[in-house]
């Protein structure tokens, strides 16, 4: 099944778009517990109400090769326990095309993950290797999400802003398996992105920890079918007191402006 | 040492400004050799005839966990046999801000790097937690070295192409510990580049498999004294009949252009 439809059926079903950032930082999480029975205890309380889980590889990476083992253990459980919640792994990577091929074949083939976060800045020769895995969606990043993301991504070129630039050169490649990301912290670029792109699956995080509003958010990103994106929290979920209510009033303040 | 002196010591004593990239593609190894092995070989041949070795952490990735312990053990044996020799960990990595902290942890934490490449895409917030590692080099990425960078990276802008309107502001940040990559197969964007960044260590690639040419680049990206830049090849070294020798024929190429 393709990530589309393996998405659309996740959406329906939870009745969510709601994607949950599986970030486990040692330093705030209890001693007693392992990074993956930490993240298993999330999935367990939130395998209702979200559209997908999306780890960041840095989360696991800041461990070496112990917390990737946590990852896998993590990717495993999803796999046998919760087959039909996609995995965005979000790794946000970018290389030459010799070396984009080693990356594609680490997040597609060794991590199994349905989706993976790429930078299209290197130009497509250097994207093509991801976009060859049909059934996975390769989500490129156009305007991230911290403070900063202006100081390079705003830069006025002739056709406006650089990311608007961008995504309107990317909007006339013709990959079906191409999906689009755009921070929630900028509802106003989310929009206009989104015009650019209206059939494309959208990724879009920083509700909560980074304060972007809900909902311009999610009336900027929503496809023709109020759906088709996957908004991602993760600090507010998973360090909350109670990440299973946590994620279930995250879940509907999103849904009350998706009519 | 911070990286400036260890890269100056080590140029000097070895005359050299080869770095050696340690890219394993396991289809083109002998099966009877790890990766580890294979890379063993390459380092005791060639540790006097280099002014750093560059793992790009994908080729590693592409075999899961079992590929990173390979890593560790190649990053172990430099430590251990070969001190005086930077390790480049090339990862081009970039995230918000929270984020790059756990990938700046990696890096040069869990792996010891000495240097680690960035993009610089996302603003100085994102790069922030790597410069905070004082004596290590945050080398960022200006102008990569494939057919396809211009795509993006040469968008014209109000103050030339974005790389370099992208370089300028860089220019002005006073971080000591910043580097700065150009791909040598654009040598007239590594002269630039270098203009604005006279006193910075350079990164380039694109010898040999890529097809720099040596001359061009050498010109284009050393520093007043002749130094200050690390010209990495891969696939043309270390795929060769005989490593010592490219990597010896090489490094006296590059040498015959700093006079």
């Amino acid at each position: 099944m393709n990530f589309a439809d393996k998405l659309s059926r996740i959406t329906g079903k939870n009745n969510s778009l709601l994607c949950i950032g599986l970030d486990p930082d040692i330093g705030k999480i209890s001693e007693n517990l392992s990074i993956f029975e930490f993240n298993k205890s999330i999935i367990d309380s939130t395998s209702d109400l979200v559209c997908a889980y999306k780890p960041n590889i840095a989360f696991y990476e800041a461990y070496g090769i112990d917390g990737l083992i946590q990852l896998k253990s993590t990717i495993d459980y999803l796999k046998k326990e919760h087959p039909q919640i996609p995995i965005v792994l979000d790794a946000k990577r970018a290389d030459i095309p010799n070396t984009a091929k080693m990356y594609a074949k680490a997040f597609f083939e060794y991590w199994q993950a349905d989706a993976v976060t790429v930078y299209p800045n290197l130009g497509l020769d250097s994207i093509k290797p991801f976009l060859e895995y049909e059934d996975k969606l390769t989500i490129l990043l156009i305007k991230t999400s911290n403070a900063d993301s202006g100081m390079f991504q705003n830069i006025q070129t002739k056709n406006g802003p650089y990311y608007l630039d961008l995504a309107k050169t990317i909007s006339r490649w013709h990959y079906d398996n191409l999906g689009i990301f755009v921070g929630a912290t900028y509802p106003q670029e989310l929009r206009v992105v989104r015009e650019i792109f209206p059939d494309k699956i959208f990724l879009s995080a920083g509700f909560g920890a980074q304060e972007g509003e809900v909902g311009h958010a999610v009336k900027a990103g929503i496809d023709k079918n109020s759906a088709g994106i996957m908004f991602n929290a993760s600090r507010s979920i998973i360090y909350s007191q109670g990440p299973k209510s946590a994620a279930q009033k995250l879940r509907d303040e999103i849904n009350k402006y998706r009519k």
